[in-house]
């Protein structure tokens, strides 16, 4: 509605009317300046109408949505399907160039400025969370395990000769893959067990007299990265990531901090930041979905280097999909700062809230919350007493998978059921106690996690349902042993 | 986009490309210019992008919509559910105030913008059709027979002592009731029945000289009008409405035509054209469902006075919904006048291939299509050979209704079986042969409309299964004429 | 996803995934299943997701979406644009059938089934704003004052001879062009003022003396009902209706309630349910919008008599827009009770809350709320102090009017300014002091309602906004009386 | 609609019209079957309505979707913004575990049953289009050149120590990048240049003696693989894929095709069958978005081996973005066998009008369309009369581009003007005449395509704004060779 419609507008409906409209017209208008002007989550996040607003225009920008124009290339961004065309806003060219994920499309000057905006949201809300050493940002339309493999491929072509990877044990497969991938040979270290006193358990930390004995052992110039983990289960801490990146730095080593979920907790951030002003940090890489409520798809890498992240981008083979940056986009704007930090504080209490719930039932139960230091996401809860008198590692590991069955099917999704008696072999590495980060793990274990978005109902519902499925798994065990449950009854 | 934004986003993207997409941009911001300087429909309809990019910038002119008011009246337009704020495009102050249906709202200049507009297309449409006459339309939220309604409440008002409207026979509820709802008694006028040499059937016309002698019997002074049809199903032909329009002009009795679904109809829309021209045509009545392909709900009442119009719209206690308004405007814009005319067109030639069709039918099965002047939408076929040796009136009626069941349990909707055998009495007035519009018509038969949006592909799908069905009900007529047909086999 | 289709997906996707997704579908079914057994509001409301694939499913129900069918009627619901077929999810039948706006119809099982759901719903959500005398109710899809009129125009039926309803007189057109429009003659009651102790102002209520003195002047016999109203901008209280409910009773004169958005307010509904008990009600009707927070366009007619209902909506002539019902049917599902009487609490209270912060604002100005007893929604606070010294009458409303210009162009919408000055004529009635319900009601007031789904947030801001505008007012009298405000600086 | 509900409703609504509501249901219930029964594209698309119900349910199977559940882990596909949930209808887990991109997820029966399906209909559709030797097909999460390295890491497994990979040139920068981001070294192959009798220009084909000299000099031991390209720009040929892969059977090299858009050409897809049932050939790779007409981000990798494409899934790290799967599911449901065909016929038609067009515009102007055989899609014009005269290689290559650019912003998208005179390095690789494909090939042209989706109406109008820009461009360089043309003039 430019002025001059409003003119035209003015005849049919007068004049007053139309100028109220126009002012709140205008006033749409200036949240994209402001957006446009200073590239940061807005304070209060935008309504529906002004998101879509902004998206139906960007697309008018893009040449497939041109009126009259005639389309003679091989790829002109045609869509068949009405459907699929709706649910992107008509944005159909992707993103990225072949010589750059980041680079804007001649042919489409609506998609390139959401990636630029995206990019820019990305390293705001990374600032805002406390991660302020951050100098660049990158959307990645792909998700944690191949943005560390680009990262490593990166690193690779600045360092071609070093074949190895230093990688803390992190019982987690894409972190690991991602080595693999890029053509790399992990070095796994083991972690350190530290036991509580007087109770089997405790939590495990990165061993760091571990880590310079193995640069020592291969020698730094064919050692290209240590790639360490901050968020992860319960009992495994943070990597010591401060710590490494100092290691790093003295070596000539890379240092790629995989943390996937971490935004979310303000430890972890503030560990990594720490890591990034005093060591050596090149890249660091968090998931789009954990981090920021998106569907899983994409991920951010950053970096206290521009260079970094260029590189990065210029890597990426081809054009990509829009979807995770164009989510993210939306998400950030509807969100804003003030409800984004509303969810971090939430989630904070919401953590301190379930410990406490779980260790009434720990304490119901004859078991303990494992006390791990820097994890404040995740908690262990001890499945000391469950199947404590079987033998058989085999029969021990299916009874007690049986109780993380039940609670799935029960509706506590995300729960995870550490026997620490299974192994797995991945591409020839073989871990003992997979699942458990250390080889024979001294107690089985349960993990919840509270992340982002949980809500206290949810806490309160796994607390009830977990109460009534270990009674459940137990009164079952002195039936039945041999017997299975009836995963679906209600 | 406005420029200042555009300048902002070449900080982000080259200032080629976003000049490319802001001359996108303006090619969009002209369609609107176009609109509201010629209210008229455009030449090419539009894609839907750019009905909603208009839909959602006059949303944001609706007070409901500003950001940062405050809402202290009873009415402020909040919608609890967010699929229903989405369905209405956010839209939800309704049209018109408590003095006037089509009057503006302060409150809602955008709502009050597509009022406007939509009266303006729908001039614009019904011109188009050939209602060259028609100086202005009005689209009401309710549909064929409320409208009517209102229409007679507004000619009662001029003439308040007349209490009698002339009614030729319809067997079609609707407009009897709105008579009947407007306080006001109807004549009953019978058809004429014109038969065809040799044949049982012929077609129904208008009693002009019965229609006189009504207004010499209760007096022009007492009569308020005559209430014509022309969209009617055969074989009862359109009302000769230009004969009435005259003999209402010489006795001063107003004259509403009801014309249902009679835009779609060049002849029709024709015969209407030289009532309004040579004699006294008050409003016309269509409904918008039939004739535009949009939902059930509204209608237009045209005249070739803008005083009827306003007074019918200013009769309209309060507020109604903005959906039958609402779902004509997108669809006018995104028919335009080409696609309109090529529908109206494809209509005729399918008409024509209907009724060689049915006619094939009709001779295969000792049958014939009755011919019927000035009908170009619906066609009937005879059922003169079924059940012609059953003498029981109830049984056979209850006989042939069974065809037409099977008909729509088998997938033919629309297609009525008139046994011209049954009785129905409305508030008191009993019609013999209902259905047929005229007492003891000579031989029952099956109507079939060719609608504007009907496909050759249905055609032919229904004369497939209209030979089937006929067969099968013979075959069953034979075997066991008592015992019922499973209707959903399929 | 039926048994077999789930068999299948079992080939492509292991069982207990496939089983724990049915087990997901199965508890949404039973979603319906509930709704379809009981036809009340749910506890909880439903998601977006429920709702949409119960609307999904009946849409194919309706025989427009049939696949592989022949439409071979003059009216088969096709529609051309798919931005409309979406916003109405493939439903285009509309509602009723020419009989009965209530009815079924064979065409639209879908349809159908949503109307007859939703006015269970429309019962069932007055029974739970306490309105328990409720034996059925109809949505309407039109807005109160066709309501009105229908009621009337049915209750004419009954009693053909008489012409007059008796009509408590309250400032709003609507009601008062229902009875002219249904072709009626209204009898206009003057309100008394019941004056507060040593202060001008006070409250307006019924006049039952004079309401009783004119039946006996026009005769019960010649009076076809009184129209009273409940909900209604303060300083007129709800009629009293319980005392008219008796004397309708009495001598037989028909009661119709015109409760536009009075289901919010537990007295108002208090006062409707004792009169349905002790006294004649023949229907009351409310507006959808108001009271349920959907878009403008329907209404709900509801009595203690089945046989009412059903006779209105066999009054109706013709289909109708679907609309009103869809929206309301979709609301009360994603509201449910829990959220409704959530709804209800948190109006009452913040109601008081914006009398307390207008009382602050009336003391600092040297102004009052007006105390009205029994009026929970709509606040009067006086205008005494301002233009006290001007004589000229049309003068000091040109001034008082700018206040309210004012509010409304900064962003208060809904308040009204009554300067109790103005006159206005309609249908031939002059009403004095029009807006105030009162000739020469004492003094001049601005209205504030706090109507349903109104936020603490917009309290407050409406008394900032109310408060700044006052002393802007103020000081631009003082400068330049004459000259005019820029209304839309900000 | 289960049984039950179908019987409550019939409460509500007669029996005979629930069940025509009920048959509708199950046939579109019976769809759902023969889709999951089948696994093949349906012959007849699917409207809108069938494809959202399938994605509604499929997304309740989702366990983000489930009611009352609590989800306890650190990834629970929790969406934030509301207009993100509607763009994935629900879907937010993405694709893929850790260990597999194809590998279906506990927590995710919905989501993996789309990707299993349209894995499979990524396998039919190839099928359709004439590949029928292939086995397996593998929907990817990302495009063409993020999938051609996915290919070659896979193989370097099989063949850890060859690090070559043969490359006939072809100047497109993604394919290029993915054998560098891979680690691999490319070996570049120059095109042999057939030239046309008489005529400067001619067309590129494969040194399939080059070739094999290659595979001498560096042995095949060290050489992992060819990556040749069918689908490229005019004047160079499609790979002679047969020839390689018959050199790469014998030396035991593995094949990797690039057919980027070459599925909707029937030559390109017949030649790449041949060499698949002939040869070796490891994998093809191809183009979501321009074979299928859905936005940028996906890809297909087909193989005649199930482990090939197995082992590709297994490789990726992660889970990823699920909508490139969602994108081409919907587009494959909607569009059929029957409209895929429609639009490969029409393509094929469309391109020999295209070229016919362009050759009369080729004579005029005192140019040529080259005769490039096994081309389809792309046209060379050349340019040899243009600029004929000027010597200075920079200005030359200067004001050829201005017609490229006059093109794009004059309104045809995708035309590119090829100098011949640019060059360009790629990390190191020096590309003499770029965009060539060959040094100093021996005029100047401008390239059209003729890809699926195309409109004839588009074909018209490129032909008429080439001729009109091609003239103005002659105008201006005559007059003002120096000055820059409005490229926005209208």
């Amino acid at each position: 509605m430019n002025a001059k419609n409003a003119s035209l507008a003015e005849q049919l409906v007068p004049s007053t009317y139309v100028q109220q409209g126009m002012t709140a017209i205008r006033s749409r208008e200036k949240l994209i300046t402001t957006l446009l002007a200073q590239r940061r989550l807005p304070d209060e996040g935008w309504d529906n109408a002004s998101v879509e607003m902004l998206l139906q225009t960007l697309s008018a920008m893009d040449s497939n949505n041109f009126q009259g124009s005639a389309g003679a290339g091989e790829r002109e961004a045609r869509v068949f399907s009405p459907l699929v065309a709706r649910r992107h806003f008509g944005l159909a060219h992707g993103v990225g160039r072949s010589g750059d994920v980041a680079a804007v499309q001649p042919k489409a000057a609506g998609s390139s400025l959401i990636v630029q905006l995206a990019n820019a949201l990305a390293k705001d809300v990374l600032h805002l969370a406390g991660m302020r050493a951050v100098k660049a940002a990158l959307v990645l339309p792909v998700a944690t395990g191949m943005s560390l493999m680009l990262v490593l491929l990166h690193l690779k072509n600045l360092k071609p000769n070093a074949r190895y990877v230093i990688w803390p044990r992190i019982d987690q497969k894409s972190c690991f893959k991602s080595i693999l991938a890029a053509g790399l040979t992990p070095l796994v270290l083991a972690n350190v067990l530290v036991e509580e006193d007087g109770n089997s358990g405790g939590y495990l930390k990165t061993d760091l007299v571990g880590m310079a004995a193995l640069m020592d052992e291969y020698g730094s110039e064919n050692i290209l990265a240590v790639s360490s983990t901050t968020s992860c289960f319960a009992p495994r801490a943070y990597d010591r990531v401060k710590e490494i990146a100092k290691l790093c730095l003295e070596r000539g080593i890379a240092h790629v901090i995989n943390n996937a979920y971490g935004v979310q907790a303000s430890t972890c951030v503030h560990q990594i930041e720490t890591a990034m002003r005093t060591g050596r940090v090149d890249a660091v890489v968090q998931s789009l979905d954990k981090n920021f409520l998106v569907p899983v798809g994409g991920a951010i890498v950053c970096s206290t280097s521009r260079e970094v992240i260029d590189n990065v981008a210029k890597l990426y083979p081809g054009r990509a999909s829009a979807t995770p940056m164009l989510d993210f986009f939306i998400t950030m704007l509807q969100m804003g700062k003030n409800e984004y930090r509303r969810l971090l504080e939430e989630r904070k209490h919401l953590a301190a809230y379930m410990r406490e719930k779980l260790e009434i039932v720990a304490m119901e139960e004859g078991e303990r919350v494992l006390h791990v230091s820097s994890n404040e996401i995740s908690f262990a809860l001890t499945l000391a007493t469950f199947c404590s008198e079987v033998e058989d590692r085999q029969e021990k590991s299916r009874r007690l998978t049986l109780l993380g069955a039940m609670l799935f099917s029960r509706g506590v999704s995300g729960a995870r059921v550490v026997s620490c008696l299974d192994c797995k072999t991945i591409a020839g590495h073989e871990f003992i106690s997979f699942g458990a980060h250390y080889d024979e793990f001294p107690v089985a274990y349960v993990t919840f996690a509270c992340a982002l978005g949980m809500k206290r109902s949810e806490v309160d519902l796994l607390v009830t349902k977990l109460r009534k499925i270990m009674h459940e798994w137990r009164a079952n065990e002195k039936k039945t042993p041999d017997s299975s449950i009836d995963l679906y009854r209600l």
